[in-house]
């Protein structure tokens, strides 16, 4: 059986893209979540580096292999379950998700610091301040913006690429964030936001996130409490 | 034939990952360079844009499909070109490889912002400093000579996983980094990097870098001058 290692399901956004597609895909995993923390005798520490040297969650385990890094996870299930198509099974619409996914992978990175994740937390005045003073997070959401509306008017929707596939996973905290903060989008970006939160993996992933309870100061630049 | 937008040589680091792969695999291609500027009406943003939206080098062209991001054109390639094995061909080993660029493409971001790529630099005060001043950039270097030695020895050299591949295009920057600041790495290391150099595909890029003569001082927080 395959295990998967994720971090706190309200903060881990890199964590949520494999847990989502893998369950929205229908492939059994097991989850191992390990808690997020700052000790100075890390058991987060510990117990992720005895599966991965990069020492950061998510990693996937099957059998005595590991595969650490959200995008190599993914490339290795689409692999692995070829039947699935996780990626588009036509080559240019597989080249064009690889390309947003690789895209996001490395960049984004105002969005991601300005607005980090966490899925209980509503934060529109946050949210607000941030639009209104850190011009580099419009861009960032501008090219959200443009990319998802370019897709779904080219592949139709209701995903990114017509069905679910690697890349609606590899957005999906990207919705969360959005929603988070109330960050002003157009309706055709509300409305795709609206579809992710409904599908069966995401809103057991958000589930989940809510059900936590567990609040990191480290994680929260925003809150004191919950 | 296939197109290769790429930006300054000397300076490029995501550039020369593509480059290096098309060149040492023998495919044979165009190349698009685009110098990198920072003016108001920005030669380079238009012809890039152009291409692609996401705005940046490298952004590979194979008729009318635009594919952009270096971990994305890397696998756009591999699929392309089954025949040259650009990815290892055993499965575990194949995860492995693609684990490590991923890890590459997201991450050692102290020692990418603090030793940015400048191929024909030779920079060893400030490596001193970086290295005596940047905790940060110590752990990026252990994490990769921890990385290098340990897939060296289990494939045996003389690459990372036995022959060329992807992997040694994703991190032939870093070598050029290390050489340029001379951070201090253990012998194993300093013998892969040396190979590394030796590689055509690697050599043909250092020679046209150092060819360049192009000083760009938004590039250079080291130098006011060539
Ligand atoms: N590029 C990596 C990034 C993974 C990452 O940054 N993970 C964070 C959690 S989302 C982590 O493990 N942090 C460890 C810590 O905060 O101690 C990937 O895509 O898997
Ligand atoms: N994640 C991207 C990063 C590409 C990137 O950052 N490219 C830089 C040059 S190495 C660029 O185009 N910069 C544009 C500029 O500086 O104006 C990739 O892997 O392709």
């Amino acid at each position: 059986m395959l295990k998967l290692y994720i971090g706190n399901k309200n903060y881990s956004s890199w964590s949520m893209r494999p847990w989502v597609l893998l369950r929205q895909a229908g492939i059994p995993f097991e989850e191992v979540k390990v808690r997020f923390d700052r000790d100075a005798d890390s058991a987060f520490q510990k117990t992720v580096a005895a599966v991965s040297p990069a020492g950061l969650v998510p990693v996937l385990v099957d059998g005595d292999l590991a595969v650490w890094d959200t995008l190599a996870i993914a490339e290795y299930l689409a692999e692995r379950f070829p039947e699935r198509a996780l990626w588009p099974r036509d080559t240019r619409a597989r080249a064009r998700a690889r390309s947003v996914c690789a895209e996001m992978h490395a960049g984004f990175s105002a969005l991601r610091s300005h607005c980090p994740m966490n899925i209980e937390a509503t934060l529109p005045q946050v949210g607000a301040l941030v639009w209104r003073d850190q011009p580099a997070v419009r861009a960032d959401v501008q090219r959200i913006v443009d990319m998802w509306t370019g897709l779904l008017e080219q592949h139709g929707g209701p995903m990114l690429f017509g069905e679910f596939s690697i890349a609606d996973a590899f957005f999906a905290p990207v919705c969360m964030r959005l929603k988070t903060y109330a960050l002003p989008v157009p309706a055709p970006v509300t409305d795709y936001i609206r579809r992710v939160g409904a599908l069966p993996g995401v809103k057991a992933w958000v589930d989940d996130a809510l059900a936590e309870k567990d609040f990191l100061d480290f994680e929260e630049p925003y809150r004191t409490a919950r």
